[in-house]
């Protein structure tokens, strides 16, 4: 029987995609749509300008759209799907919790928080009993898990693959693409024939969070990984897909045959919406790209190319689909998680 | 009185750029215009197709296309701004100047030949003097001076003005108009919504030109600098204008107030195209960007901005037209400075 | 069991298209591949560049390409996908018939003439008869059958939905996409931040294959349909799906509510590849739009909107996904109707 | 000695380009800009965005942005440039009028009024003596002159140059360009890869403004042009420039020569900002380009091009700068119509 599911700000970029993939999802079931109060009372189809490009499901567009708060969900509904602006969500979230909701959160408020779990399922599944620990210090029915930022989840699996070698120090300049920055993020006028290097707050996101994902948790408390991060963000004139150029040394020699077995050979997890091959390496030096490779593994899986040595290190591309695999399906991964390990 | 001087190559995009820049120049005068055999005899007009925003100059329309060899050019003719396929260009250019003619050469061909100077006048105008050892060793009248690729123009003269601090280890991104490929060079389903982390053989060059153009000239010979860079190039969906990304570590500690008043205090050079403000850096951090800020000093300039402390050293963007201040314009520049320095 | 097929042009965009529609398809079985002289012998992988966002299936990357010749395609081959530049077209395509190949053909030669069947099967199936007449005057015992031109199957099903009421006069103005002139058609340069508002021979096309489509068969001969067309016709920075903008007007009054309903009720045909609802009438003014509707009906339906009094007649939208609908899926669906009827 | 004038709206993207356009105006003085109430009280710099790519003019940088309403603007300030949107426009345009003010709106409130002169300057500047009308009816010391949408002053030229052939029947379609939306009026969202084939009330401005501008004065009272107009609107992914494809239908016989002579020959005006040559008629088929033309005649000037016979009657496109021609250069010249005719 499916878990009754929510989505809370169901009318943003993010939560039409969430609708978009838990619409046919076997596991999961719609039961509740959030939004702004002045959305609330409305229907989906009348509060939300739809621009997913497959139509809106009929069930959904005639469900009423509730305000976001406790009180006007129903009680059987089990787990819910955030994707809030983030001032918004640190004000909701923590008040679902005690109530016994379980989130699974795309917001960037709290990821960084030390009970907090952040977690890419085929990369730190083991942080998710972090929770205990939440539960312990917050005194939660529920429980609080959030997806990474859509830049970072792009290139933290391909650094997880080459853990092994040794971390140390790591370049990255993203490439992203506007459905990133939300429907009305960017304007046309900004972005049209242009590139804009600065995205706000996004450089501090990729630097940090990366360290947290791939720390280790001792079934106390989790340590930040070591590796040293600096990050250099743009957004460029594409609809869907966070391309990003990394360089990355490590302590043991690492050849670039070295690193595509372990990226190709790094794991997949056993999930529902995780693709077969969780990293896809191309030979082809000037793969992947963001209109070509965005929906490898339905979107879900991560697109890697270019490995080559370079002055410093080895050099390499990444790609992954940063509406999906970078933010609802993240959030879908992680409920699938959840659930699979007994938090539903 | 002005110098008669002659485009090879003069129909391709660059070509183009160089007629614009050439033929308002009150020192030089266009007496020649070469191309491929198959459009010699033709007159400018029938044999380019001009895709510049400004309309053919009357007179450049009707004059007659030559084949681009020494025989088809007038004797009267001083100086040859070239811009060939490298090929093409490692084969016409040296019959040129065994022939007496001076050449200021876009083509990527020799630019790193010992005897050839590599040249941004405000950067180093003195490797100039090279050109007595490449008399002495070819034996010619002529001369062939270079300048350096698009995307290495963009980012050298901001690491010039960091030079002082002591430059260790450079890293940089690209994000690359299309113009640079010339107008064929990338097709609308390569770009439109994508972007391509790969350029043939660019990487190489901003991490080898660099070196040159910061070596140091003895007299007999010059020195490659020690700075070690490593670039990541990427092809984007904008017309003109190169964007980089740019991490540099230094010797000494260089603050973000430092770097600011390095680049800014920069001192341009007296020729008539050098911008009298060399690099302009903003202060808003999401500047510069390609379609607002590529006409500075009218193409001319290096635009940086987005100064601040990295992980590793200090991070920054750069910015320049590619095809005025990264090619044509660095050409017509070169061509002021061998006029200058009495070679015409 | 499936028919064997082949594909004429199979590494260019259309062709490309094809096998994509053709590998999974349960009627059809690729079984020939066929591409300029320079690249027989190659593999398909070695001789295309695959620009298909999803992978080229396996088996197809291991067929060995042949020339674009009978004698160069297996016996037990039976039907024939075209999409070759129309002047390889109009001298390869009559041999291929005379030796017994069922030809379904997207090149534009021939479009035209008299006893050459051109199809929209939803909206002139009836006109497949013309095979005979055919047969009897050219002697072939393979068979030639054409769809038309993609700007023109964007609009015409929306013209014989209308028919009932007396089409008169027809303006049409398209914003079409890059993909229609090729891979290469288009150049970057040519394109972003720009229009152009000529296509070679497209209006023509638009004006002469509508009235073809829209004529009778009486069963010996086809008559032009009355209806006079003038277009207009421009290439937009667009990916995939042409839009036109149509003025029609009728001898019986044409109220808005009439052609919604006369659009919408305009029957499919029972084809694999046909769309259930053939004609998808959107109520929101700005609907259809290229990069939302353009996969709808999996790219093979048509989509209408804005229907509107005008200041003459009726005025509305319609788009259509012009290398799917407009080509490929044109062609697959004419080698479907062929089937059915038997000349296979 | 130079006018004073004030800019209504002047933060806006219109604004911004009053500005640019005004700053070295020989004939005005900027001495007033207005904006909305929040910003009133800030410097310029502080409170615009500019995104003009020339730098804010050092003057108006530091100027202090007042409320639009008459007593925040100085007495001596002679001409108001309006350029707000029309619901504003409509509530604060008529109390400056009454206080003294002259204005030349581009907004679009009271553009079909009866006694309110709508202008093109080279088309119908005889139309301004409606003034006098204006003042007797409104009582007003100040004086409203309007300048047409800027996609109807983009094809009207083109048809008072036709209109001696007997002007009967129009069908416009137009590509317009997203800063004619203002600075945030197209999400990039909406318009990568895609066009929009509505634009809110566009097409009833072309339909009407144009038989305004065409219509005849007598001295007391303005009567509508005959001529027919139905407009199709769309909205592409372009920065500036929008291009029109027209059919017209005349009483008279109209070749295509006979066209491109009256377009030539259509006379400028003798004020500053009017171009030396009014239309500009390309012979190329492809031409006018958005990128490639819009800036003919400093942004001032109509091109045409494509001229052929059509089904019906004639057909050709045009193209004008949709922010300077269309827009705030309309207003400029505008205001030196009124200077010259003596109303300031």
């Amino acid at each position: 029987m499916a878990v009754r599911v929510g989505v809370l700000g169901a009318t943003g970029a993010v939560g039409q995609r969430l609708i978009q993939l838990l619409e046919p999802h076997p596991e999961f079931e719609i039961a509740a749509l959030t939004a702004s109060e002045s959305s609330a009372g409305k229907t989906y189809e009348q509060a939300a300008k739809w621009r997913v490009n497959s139509p809106i499901p009929d069930d959904i567009a005639e469900m009423t759209v509730t305000a976001t708060e406790p009180d006007a969900v129903p009680d059987d509904v089990d787990l819910l799907f955030s994707s809030l602006p983030s001032s918004v969500g640190a004000e909701v979230e923590p008040p679902f919790c005690e109530d016994g909701y379980v989130v699974s959160s795309n917001s960037s408020n709290s990821r960084m928080a030390d009970d907090v779990p952040l977690i890419i399922p085929e990369v730190n599944a083991d942080h998710l009993d972090l929770l205990e620990v939440q539960r312990d210090e917050r005194g939660w029915d529920g429980a609080l898990v959030k997806n990474p930022n859509c830049s970072t989840i792009t290139f933290v699996p391909t650094l997880a693959a080459l853990a092994e070698f040794g971390l140390e120090t790591v370049h990255v300049a993203t490439l992203q693409a506007v459905s990133g920055a939300g429907y009305d993020g960017v304007t046309s006028m900004e972005i049209i024939d242009n590139a804009i290097p600065y995205i706000g707050s996004e450089e501090d996101k990729l630097e940090t969070e990366s360290r947290k994902l791939l720390g280790e948790f001792d079934g106390a408390s989790l340590s930040q990984d070591g590796v040293e991060v600096a990050a250099s963000c743009n957004r460029i004139p594409t609809i869907d897909g966070h391309l990003e150029n990394v360089w990355v040394e490590t302590e043991e020699e690492l050849t670039v045959e070295d690193a595509k077995t372990a990226m190709t050979e790094y794991p997949s997890i056993d999930l529902r919406s995780s693709p077969d091959q969780f990293i896809h390496v191309f030979d082809d030096p000037d793969r992947p790209q963001p209109r070509m490779d965005r929906t490898i593994g339905d979107g879900m899986a991560i697109a890697a190319g270019g490995l080559r040595e370079s002055t410093f290190g080895l050099q390499y591309n990444c790609l992954a689909h940063n509406t999906i695999r970078g933010a609802a399906g993240a959030s879908v991964l992680n409920g699938e998680l959840l659930l699979e390990n007994g938090y539903l």
